[in-house]
């Protein structure tokens, strides 16, 4: 399976520099490529590399490509983007190359009578769809996925094996699940109803019921073992192209702004509004309650408990060293006010001497 | 359907102020209910929203009631807790909304013969029970739940989707376990058995069979892919009403003192001991082998590295602040004793000019 | 079942001494242990226990059985490393007393023509395996779990229930892999494709396909609900003896040394490189592409955001200490560039001083 350069800028755009006609059938980096494949240029640095790559054509960008001696005997796409032209391609060589499962429900999966799947979706084995839930065109769940209760799942969704989401849902168009990822379990609220202190206390924690659901816009990505959780009244809600990695937690009643991208290990408490345009750090926390302001980025491992409502990059983290010399520094910290009074202690000394 | 304030308080307890036939039928805020509607004053700053509201009654506290100018032409169920109260109304009408799925085993589960389910259990599709294992009255096992050998889900407990279960873990009255959650996998247990040194070591790691199971107590609640090991000879603890949120990890032989909440993402190593009514805020870590006393709170991200013995609020954590404002107090921090050696000089200087 | 001390230690290495005929049938602390049982010495200082056990035979260490007044009346197997050799018969001991599953496939299950399963494998119930998957001899794939397109599982290894490995992907012998865990997601890649700044910025983020797979070595141990990323366009490698606990994170293109051994919680985002012999410890964040040299050890709670090319231990975490006491540190903490220019500004006062 090969395509010409001219074929490909009529799919993806750009402009070819060089051979129209030149056929490409594969993706490789610059200094691997062969005359079948099409490499790109990202990075300035590597300009020289284009100078050498036996690749049949590259991807660059109109500045770069300026920036050549001569792109004679060479053949370009150039564009604005040449790394987001890259992925685009690789992903379509990759879903021509990919067999593709045929529409319909496998026979093991059990699908309620009164839940509707659309004919072009692919229903894998195992899977469970509860009453009232709608399976839009092209979607995919892969084995062992469940749809709870009147859950929507948008056209051209894929959910990978042992996706869980409740009851309720909703999920935009052409959203990708990692396995294990669970959409909509119960927010964590619970009402304190206890009556005296210490070893006399009695009563128990009351569950306040989460009917809330999750909605998910269009173009999201849930990485593996993530969890959303449903809101206790309204929803939680996750905007078009939200990008979350795995092991994610996202509380009830958060609101997650569009573009937003969260790495893997972050912890978002209920109730916080997220802008858009953010970037969350890995291991990330983020309390319950607070608002970021859209563009706002969050340092891996970095710690928010109060409202960021400023544009900018925050952190609260300190990167490891030796572990002996973090043991002194860290005893210091703890008595940091000791070393104020000794300062302080300094000061009206010579303060002291001063005035006399 | 609606019920009449006489009948809630003769389910829930509390007093009617006004109309005993008043019907609701449902719960909202006190700015949003209408007059067949519950609302709720748990928090006095609202009060004023009690002279307005067209809500058909009110649940309020004593204290709250007599703060109000005038109840007259106004319903209200008095009772020391509404919040409670509240929580457990909902409870009820959501219950009564609720389809209920028929008692039985669904014809894709794989029950063995030598396990015993009751038959009021719910056991949904593709549900696997192993031998021995005893399911008792009204649990409810959904999708994909599996339950190993010889382990004991006890009576209304609610398994979601995709709940793993192994083998020997006794699960208490009243649990709610959500999706993904793992019970009973191995602890973490490996024996060094290596010679030699750098390069040249060899050797490997020993598993420690972890043979001890899980013990899990009335009324506990357990949030989507939160996983708790089994113990390594005696059983990991968790005691009553404990609530545990999603992603959180409790190493082999923990103990978790009853009505202890801990939030998500946080991760507690094996053998430590948390008392009860303790409060662990979400992405905290805790160390193997040490013990918290009843009543402690860890403020979340903070790490626990030594046993608390005494109650009380405990903290290690920083809050974000913009990133180079960080970095320039990070340095500082980590040049600490650079700082201290320069007041110790001026403070050995001063001395020196004292006795001069 | 009962085996003689010299059936033992033709099983498993060490010298008898004292009655090579003595039977064991089960393991026990020293305290605690009956005359059919084996107990351990790991720690000379229950040394005394070795006086008083009730035990058939201790397991002890060349030096700790020198320490011992007189051996006599008393059985032993004496062994280097008394621990790993406690594990070792522990764990046979379970063998023998857990019932085999019988090998073959489950009814339930759903294994592609094209598949190939070994005849000695143990498939359990609802179990997928798709085409081109190869299932190795005395591999068993417990319930629910799914092993995708072309993914070769290692002979001995074991998969609990709901685990997910995607297509591509390939597990060395004798791994054990917990409930919940996903190995060959997609890695967290996307290419930025936005136009403008702020408000008016359009576009999107372009998934950068993840083509390369995972490969595990042998012995290799991953904990409950962890997650393992497959590699953009290389492998994500995992290396022998590898032991991995629950709800750890491992980014694409990670490359994790041999007998590097990490604890629960922690995250590795893509393209890091651990050595070999390292021990990570829980909660801990490492950046990506970065690089830990061989018997690295990183402590609990710490991120790590650069190279640490040199073996040692490395630290960033603090313990959790009184609330208010914190705050006042962190409050200090957060302006040391102040308490810095005081130290500053007395200095320069005592040098001032001095030249006059």
């Amino acid at each position: 399976m090969a395509l010409t350069l001219e074929e490909l800028v009529g799919r993806f755009g750009g402009e070819v520099v060089g051979d129209r006609a030149r056929q490409v059938g594969s993706l490789a980096p610059l200094d691997q490529a062969g005359p079948q494949q099409l490499a790109f240029l990202a990075n300035p640095k590597y300009l020289s590399q284009v100078e050498t790559t036996q690749a049949g054509a590259v991807l660059i960008s109109p500045a770069d490509l300026a920036k050549l001696g001569s792109s004679e005997g060479r053949n370009f796409i150039v564009t604005p983007n040449p790394y987001a032209y890259f992925a685009r391609v690789a992903q379509m060589f990759i879903d021509l190359a990919t067999p593709k499962a045929p529409a319909g429900v496998h026979p093991s999966a059990v699908i309620d009578a009164a839940a509707k799947v659309a004919p072009s979706a692919v229903i894998g084995p195992h899977v469970v769809v509860e009453a009232g839930a709608v399976i839009g065109e092209n979607v995919r769940l892969d084995a062992n996925v469940v749809v709870g209760r009147g859950t929507q799942i948008g056209e051209g969704s894929h959910l990978y094996p042992n996706v869980a989401v409740y009851y309720g849902c909703k999920i935009g168009p052409r959203a990708i699940i990692h396995s294990g990822a669970v959409i909509g379990s119960d927010g964590f609220g619970f009402a304190p109803d206890f009556v005296g202190e210490g070893d006399v206390r009695t009563g128990s924690w009351v569950k306040i019921p989460q009917v809330g659901g999750v909605s998910i816009g269009p173009d999201v990505e849930i990485g593996a073992n993530t969890t959303i959780d449903r809101g206790a009244m309204a929803d939680t809600i996750i905007e078009e192209c939200v990008k979350i990695d795995n092991l994610v937690q996202i509380g009830h009643n958060c609101k997650i702004g569009a573009y937003t991208v969260i790495a893997g290990c972050a912890g978002i408490a209920g109730s916080t509004t997220i802008g858009r345009h953010c970037m969350i750090g890995g291991a990330v926390g983020i309390a319950g309650h607070v608002t970021l302001a859209d563009y706002v980025i969050v340092t891996a491992k970095s710690g928010v408990s109060k409202s960021l409502l400023k544009p900018g990059m925050y952190t609260s983290a300190f990167p490891a060293v030796d572990h002996a010399d973090w043991n002194k520094s860290a005893a210091l910290m703890r008595n940091l006010d000791k070393l104020r009074d000794r300062i302080k202690a300094l000061e009206a000394a010579a303060a002291a001497r001063d005035n006399t």
